[in-house]
């Protein structure tokens, strides 16, 4: 397994869309200037969703502008619909994001309207930004279960994978929002997926909320998936588990692909400052693993 | 992967022996006999070192002694030498434990003496244990790296296991002492020592000190090995790393084999209790991320 891999860095959007510390657009900027400095070829740095429904996300045209000198890096925002995709575009973006959901639960509850229908309501950005030479990436989430509807079939992922694909978007992130994934049944679903479209289109996108995440994706890229979400620090947390892990760390994430010889251009010291850096902003400790073992490193070393 | 896995846990002896807080006998105890409820088949309790080295191990005779009245379950004690076989014999010890380490610096820093010395030192408590009808379990330190002299080659854990199933321990226990491993490494470790004994008595020792320890675990299910040592919370810590992580938490495993339909027998519920009471008593939280998730659960649903 030598091949490299990309990894999406998603600590400034899903990272953060959900905290509740205020954090300036200026640190947004500043935590985007960090990720790129250690390396991270592609991050996600907000949402062009409502700022009365996330606040946290208001200003992405300011930090999608303020990161536009780096053209050999990738900027990704989140489009809801027509409207935000032409807030995004005003902004410069070039690649986008649009999510939909493999529950009809988390659907009703997440955007209130039921999976086909979030399907047709992307059908019009999709053309437009095909029409404009956009990027346009899928997200689909609770992949691997739902915290309103329980099980999630791998036939039901399969179904918004393909229509999402077949609609042109470049790439199709799975995740598993509430993080109940295991790694046979995670492999089970790329394999599934990986029917309707290429596996090296798909990314993997594994919350940790019951520790499973590096094992999971251990799992997908046994069975070929090389693209990988992570969030520095393993910031997100799980709104529907207040108090549990989010997003998977992605200093966790580089130390298992160093270890396995697989190139990331990630570089882990550099990342795991990134981390500590915006984590200190919101007053909390980075969730990486990692990160608490280069610490206790230093402070033995005195490095 | 269906068939059964045996889980060793080891929380009262490797999960206490460096905690800082102090934890009565009488709380060493309830925790072994909350764990044995929580259906855990096999528990190491105990430490027969000398107490001034390891004082949180001392009275591990009156811990074995309490216990000894479930016929159906598994006690294990750690033995350093024959002084030790003698007390834990005395207190009616039917498994014990010897240690040895895959790394040079690592068995002068941990038992004052070479590898060889460390294999030659237990082969008297090996020819007793046989005499006597006592099993044997060996562990290997350090299997994946060592704090003192850095990458430790498989060849060097092959020859320590070779030479521990020779002399007749009926398992081989690997030890990421400083949770350093990788899956790959973790795989083909497993494959080099499946080399000079079965597959089946290798247990994997895995510390999540870089949140690596469940894709390890996962990496040698897939390779076949069926015995996993864990620590109910992440009890443990890691000497070499004060503040990060120790051993894998055993709610960790169980979750990722549960829904891998593998069984342990052990119910998930009981043992996150089992790790609660035990971390309130050292003013701790559990560090397993299902202990965190499944709190926030029941917080959530009022349950």
């Amino acid at each position: 397994m030598s091949d490299a891999v990309r990894i999406v860095e998603v600590g400034p959007r899903d990272g953060l869309q959900n905290e509740k510390t205020p954090i300036g657009v200026e640190d947004r900027v500043a935590f985007v200037e960090a990720l790129v400095a250690a390396g991270c070829p592609v991050v996600e740095v907000g949402s062009f969703v409502s700022p009365k429904a996330v606040p946290q996300m208001a200003n992405s045209d300011v930090v999608l502008r303020a990161v536009d000198h780096h053209p050999d890096h990738e900027f990704h925002v989140l489009v809801p619909n027509e409207k935000g995709y032409d807030a995004a575009r005003a902004a410069g973006a070039k690649v986008i994001a649009v999510f939909a959901s493999a529950s009809e639960g988390f659907s009703r509850a997440n955007i209130n309207c039921s999976v086909a229908e979030s399907l047709e309501r992307f059908k019009p950005v999709l053309a437009r930004a095909k029409a404009d030479g956009v990027k346009v990436r899928g997200y689909i989430s609770c992949v691997l279960g739902c915290p309103f509807d329980g099980e999630v079939a791998p036939a039901a992922v399969v179904r918004v994978a393909d229509a999402l694909w077949r609609e042109g978007c470049y790439e199709v992130s799975l995740g598993d929002t509430i993080g109940v994934g295991t790694a046979t049944k995670a492999r089970e679903l790329l394999r599934a997926v990986a029917g309707v479209m290429p596996m090296q289109n798909i990314g993997m996108h594994f919350h940790d909320t019951y520790g499973q995440a590096l094992a999971n994706l251990y799992a997908g890229l046994e069975e070929g998936a090389r693209v990988i979400d992570a969030a520095a620090g393993g910031l997100g947390g799980c709104p529907y588990a207040p108090g549990a892990t989010g997003n998977v760390a992605t200093e966790d994430v580089v130390y298992m692909l160093n270890g396995m010889g697989i190139a990331t251009g990630i570089d882990l010291d550099k990342l795991a400052a990134a981390s500590r850096e915006v984590c200190a902003k919101i007053g909390r400790v980075p969730v990486a693993r990692v990160n608490a073992a280069l610490a206790a490193k230093a402070r033995r070393t005195g490095g």
